[in-house]
């Protein structure tokens, strides 16, 4: 027992989870590593299976054809270019090797290893003997360096390094591209710093890194360079309020109340304080934390998981401020919210941090990757006019951080399935999987999930420890599933399962014991809260953990579109969608066509004559927008 | 007869109307002269009591000090100073000269006539000698003159001083002002045209000041020109797309099938168009008008008659987009779309032009002004947060072109009431006046209204032809009046009203007859397309004429602002509110708060509970933001 716990006390880097909480003080909930669950059929493997053999290869050819390569070869001196794109190029092929390690961390890949060693080739030969790399701020511009903390990225740039780095080793043990990134982070150390030269990052991210590179390596100062950050150094550095605001750094994380500014900055901002505090128990910061959860999800938080509601400065806007057609929700913030939530998860050991995680993931998150995968959304709106000049879904962006940012969180998404505390296993989302993995007090343990999720609610888990043990499972059980009663080995619970709440199930637990779920998968109708003034008289449609909308395409003839309204008074049918990847289910529901009397006011009275009903027809949000420019629309108009 | 109707046919300045339509071959309808009305007490006399006393003074003197009739006084040499302010400053001192003008057109006002001369004196010697005037493009800038068609506003301000000394003519018969816009027209006439320079606005405004400069001196040379200006010299001087959508101008008017692009301009080419046409008879114009009027009413006004609902180009949207708090609604846009339906008025005789122009006048124009007079707004939303900062009310703008606007408009209003055809009266608006005037044969007749309008819904009209005579009578039915049965002597009439329509009494009048109307004033629910995103689920209440709106002033302490929903359940109920200047109709109705419970996202079934009675106060929407910084909204959410 003793060399098996010292066993789970210090796991070899493949044994290491995506954040690897082993030795965390404040960590209520250790993560299963992504190479201890194998992802069964279903749902996630499809799009998975896709990210693979679609996504990843299509994306590091645009990323030959559009130069990002190439930047790097030149700062090497192995081709003579022009540097292409902007000045924060590198993090993309940083989240794209990120992505190709999580591939590898679920299992051997002969052909993206030798992709993914290439491009470590060329990532190597650019670093400087100072151990700064950074294909923007290097040779002609060498001087530049730290001059523009505000825009420049640099920190932005080499937390990606620093997190892909960090998970090549735990695919491969390969320290190789870790210590490049490691060459980076000790540059900064011997640079900058309380004591040293004054920095600040442009665009939180680099906090995470850090963080996860002290528990890969052990080495405090990184962890203490993520607190410098976090801090801020106002005395030395002082920032103007709405850069205080815009870039969410440069000040006390702890004297944050709100999210405001550039969404993606926040959460990651709010993300690395979170793996801070996971080490550090602050509690400054973790109240902070627990004041900005509160601030996000009560008014800032659309119901796909997407956050930051305005264009102009890809920014969150005030509460209940949450427009749909001019959603700019990015991809990265959505995915920005799952990370975070993970890591607040992990801390605490509550529902609601699963609950967040699961919406972004089926809703806002994979709406980001077209069926196809190989077009990626920037911007994840609720409503969409149909216009042809919207083009929502594209094989490239200049900023093209969202496409390999979608590619590693699918990636790396068997890592989020499951966990473990002192007292047992966790299981924070449902998929056909299997978990083969340790206690904490070292014992080998599998656990089976069988389901259909997310299109059927039936959930059937078989726990196989070595031998009988007793110890706890504690089973997400999701906000929106009311009236669960939980079975072991066929036998109904006594006690009743709360929505919204991890069911515990405590007892001595015999290999091939089984505990079967039933979550209602009938469709809700959802109201968003009166202030949100966009969703005032309508409703969205959820069906478990997925959020549907309308895409015109898929409605009669006769039905104008805009015209449309969903009638309360009728049921929901489902049927599979066969003519779309992954047959989804879709819904049909009686609705009302208004049609339009060429009069823009009329009279309450007035406008109910010449309603007639019509079938309307549902698909997954995450689906929109992938057979041609059509009309879409979350938040329905409801007719009582 | 013959002399009566040739008195008709050519009136004395004073005795011409707003816009002088006595020779016009497609006028239908001539409008009754400004001098011809005189307006008893109520509504919109309290208003102009305000505009005469307060407006014009104060903004009198916000130009003196913001160096306004400076920049006149620089060019003549009278003052040595620097010009100040934007370059089209000129025309908000004409529009102010004008609005002096109707005043004084209403009877006579010493002080007033004093101030108008003194700021005639300043005009006319900075004028060129070769008729060229404008404060910005003279002296050092003389040989800049018309190299900035597109942003220059030359014939723009030049269009306001025509109109200006056109409506000092019609007030004291003086040709000094007019005759300083005869020069600068024939000194267009002299460099431009299709035969000279080529020229295109980059504002329309000049086709209508030189169609009544045509209609007051004969000249057809200046009609010519208008009809030039609007069908644009696009082979001389092509304009990019994007510039043909902004200006509204450059491409041949007939070549326009919907509104976009800056409201304002494209509206105001509307008005000058329409007064071609009613010159002309341009077939083309006319179908251009009509398609124009369906797009615009269809889709793109708001409730207020306001227009224009977008800040960036102070420009129209698509079809139903209508947001309310971001409404850009310029006061000038909701004044240029009365001017317009006027005109079209005039050249139809068809209802719903009186209907856009009352929706407008006492909605989004009368909501420009406060109702101390010496506030305006620029944007007239319907929606206000409450932010302290957005300052909505102002004494002044840099652009300050809606202040004198209103005034002049506001001065203007007794031209806008009744009307006369070939076959009898109009009435459009309904006000405590009385009319003298002529019928078309010349013949004397008077008729005065009686009625506490848009307070209460009785009319009652006395006709006094010199002796019994028969003509028509055609008394406005507004499109929300239904059931009205008017009254003879008395006696109801067979015939019943239809709501929208010109109702026709033809009989001989004798003197004395009388005629009641009663328009029923019970506060309306209106609901808007449903293709307005941004009123789903919401209603407006409208009574007469007024639209109305919360504000949360008035709302009860408990009641949370934006959690408050109207409930369709329970009467209105009226009374006067005697805080606020003209003790407007206010309302009473019992309404249904939602207390938060803190999730942004829940079930529609839950979100039942929790629910409160209230009782929600409503005031006229043109008063709203008099009372300090308070949220405010027109389209309310609605509970069945």
């Amino acid at each position: 027992m003793a060399m098996a716990s010292s066993a789970a006390a210090a796991p070899g880097p493949q044994e290491q989870a995506v954040i690897n909480l082993v030795n965390s003080p404040q960590a209520k909930i250790q993560p299963a590593p992504v190479s201890a669950v194998r992802m069964g059929e279903g749902f996630w493997s499809e799009r998975r299976a896709i990210n693979r053999n679609v996504s990843l290869p299509t994306l590091l050819k645009q990323m030959e054809d559009h130069g990002i390569l190439d930047n790097f070869r030149r700062v090497s001196g192995r081709k003579q270019v022009v540097r292409r794109g902007p000045l924060y190029t590198d993090s993309d092929l940083y989240k794209w090797m990120e992505a190709v390690a999580f591939v590898l961390q679920s299992g051997p890949d002969a052909e993206l290893k030798t992709l993914g060693e290439r491009t470590i080739d060329e990532v190597e030969a650019a670093q400087g003997k100072d151990g700064y790399i950074n294909t923007f701020y290097n040779l002609e511009r060498a001087s530049e360096r730290h001059t523009n903390m505000k825009g420049g990225h640099e920190l932005y740039c080499g937390g990606h390094l620093i997190q892909a780095g960090i998970a090549w080793y735990r695919a491969t043990g390969s320290r190789r591209l870790m210590d490049v990134g490691v060459r980076f982070a000790d540059y900064l150390l011997a640079n900058f710093g309380r004591d040293k030269k004054p920095i600040y990052e442009g665009h939180p991210e680099m906090e995470m890194a850090l963080t996860e590179l002290y528990r890969t390596t052990g080495k405090r100062e990184y962890l203490d360079f993520a607190g410098y950050l976090l801090k801020g150094d106002q005395a030395r550095l002082p920032l103007a309020q709405r850069d205080l605001v815009y870039l969410f750094t440069g000040k006390p994380f702890t004297a944050r109340t709100k999210f405001e500014g550039h969404a993606v900055r926040a959460m990651y901002a709010a993300a690395g304080a979170t793996d801070y505090y996971l080490e550090t128990a602050d509690a400054g910061i973790s109240d902070t934390l627990q004041r900005l959860w509160t601030d996000v999800a009560s008014g800032k938080t659309y119901v796909t998981g997407g956050m930051g509601s305005r264009a102009v400065g890809e920014a969150f806007g005030e509460p209940y401020e949450l427009p749909n057609a001019l959603a700019y929700t990015e991809s990265c913030a959505a995915i920005a919210n799952m990370m975070w939530n993970f890591r607040m998860l992990a801390a605490t050991g509550e529902a609601r941090f699963s609950d967040a995680m699961e919406r972004a993931l089926y809703n806002g998150i994979n709406s980001g990757m077209s069926l196809s995968g190989d077009l990626y959304c920037y911007r994840n709106p609720l409503e969409l006019t149909g216009n042809p000049d919207d083009r929502i879904r594209n094989p490239w962006y200049d900023t093209t951080c969202c496409p390999p940012n979608l590619e590693r969180i699918f990636a790396s998404l068997p890592g989020y399935l499951y966990g473990a505390s002192k007292d047992g296993l966790w299981v924070h989302l449902y998929h056909a999987s299997e978990l083969n993995w340790r206690l904490r007090d070292g014992s080998a343990v599998k656990l089976s999930q069988a389901t259909a999720y997310p299109w059927e609610g039936d959930v059937t888990l078989t726990v196989r420890p070595e031998q009988a043990r007793d110890f706890a499972l504690f089973l997400r059980i999701p906000e929106w599933a009311s009236g669960v009663v939980p079975e072991v080995n066929g036998k109904a619970l006594a006690e009743r399962a709360r929505a919204g709440s991890y069911y515990r199930i405590q007892r001595t637990w015999n290999p091939g014991d089984t505990v079967r779920l039933r979550f209602d998968m009938k469709p809700r109708l959802t109201r968003a809260d009166y202030r949100v003034r966009d969703n005032i008289g309508k409703v969205a449609v959820e069906r478990g953990p997925l959020v549907y909308c309308l895409e015109g395409v898929d409605q009669p003839a006769g039905a104008a579109f805009w015209e449309s309204a969903l009638s309360l008074k009728e049921k929901f049918t489902e049927f599979r969608k066969a003519d779309m990847a992954g047959r989804p289910v879709a819904l049909k529901a009686r609705g009302v066509a208004r049609s339009a009397d060429g009069s823009l006011y009329s009279t309450l009275a007035a406008s109910k004559a010449g309603e007639k009903p019509v079938e309307l027809v549902l698909i997954p949000y995450y689906a929109f927008a992938n057979r041609g420019t059509t009309p879409m629309q979350v938040w329905i108009p409801y007719v009582p």
